[in-house]
């Protein structure tokens, strides 16, 4: 099952952008450019979203993947 | 027991839609692609569903499955 | 203690009807076809019950075992 | 220490009746069946309790171990 | 480190009278007569307190260690 | 990695006074006796504060390491 | 897989200051004195922050990982 794991999803887009809610209903934007089976992710250019728009930035975000709900993905 | 596990109920739907109730009592639906013995899952064409409508589009959406309440599969 | 886990009472009756109660403390019934350790359930028939009568139906349903409370298995 | 393991204090009273409380402070009754190290357990004629009266009957039941708060048991 | 494993204080107290305060703040008192690296307890003459009064006398009871938030000692 | 483990920082101050936050937002300060990977500590003296008072004196306290939010150590 | 690592970010800051959220919502800073893969930091120069302000000093600080939603890391 290994090949077929959905964290091989995330380390196909390493340095693309992608968008994370975590449980506590806040959203997350940066660029991926470190995971692990987790799902700890370490973001560049990160920024935190309201309504689509930016409420704040962060620079460089490590995000414990316990903390996550879903990951939008590009395909 | 192996041969047995619920795990080889979601294997068995690669590339099938299902759906998916989450612990804060939300509802995804979206072709599976992926999945691991987490419940990890990979969706593409995810949509997010209010009482059976579309409230929002993902595309490509990975959930972690910890999140997971049941997982609706067509048989 | 192997011989004795509590699972055993489960896998002796697959293909039997089963009633399960999450910790969210809604219910649900089905015919168990697949179980594991952790006791994730596959049910088909899968129905959820309230007040004992039936309010949904879901065909095949995979429950994530880390949510259930408790099961009641026919002796 | 595996030789003074608690959860030899359930193997002992195989066969006996025990008492369970759960972290959502329900309360129910029957005679163990199985256990295993994770404390789940299998009951049969398990009731469950309120105010030291029956307020349901189950038959045999299954509970998952880790809703478990305490077990009272026979010396 | 496992010479000073803080699991050694409670060895060290076998039965010894020990008091637990749980995480849904109730509180336990009892002679402790098992004891494992999870904090699962056994405990004979187990009485609830509140307010420092007796509030339920429980015979023998096994704690499940998950609950526990700390156990007061003697020295 | 092993060599420069947070833990490490507690084993350096065995013997020492710390101050522990819990996740309920309680505050602890005793002596530290033993501690293990789990952040499971043996405090002897030990005390429960309310700002900065004094509010319960415990004796030899094991405070189980799931709880802590964070220890005060001295450099 | 571990080349890649998000834990890799921390150890690369070692020394540094770092800003963490807690999933309380608590906000603190400090110096990355030791961490490991269980995102337990140890931090110097520790204080927590209200609105960017100042709170409280703590000295060094053990923080537990499992309380950890991200870490703002210094590109």
């Amino acid at each position: 099952m290994s090949q077929n794991m959905p964290i091989k999803t995330l380390e196909a887009v390493l340095n693309d952008i992608i968008s994370i809610k975590l449980k506590d209903q806040r959203t997350f934007r940066g660029r991926l450019t470190r995971c692990d089976m987790y799902m700890n992710l370490t973001l560049t250019d990160a920024e935190e979203l309201e309504s689509n728009e930016t409420k704040a930035k962060y620079g460089q975000l490590l995000l414990r993947g316990n903390n996550i709900l879903w990951i939008q993905i590009p395909t």
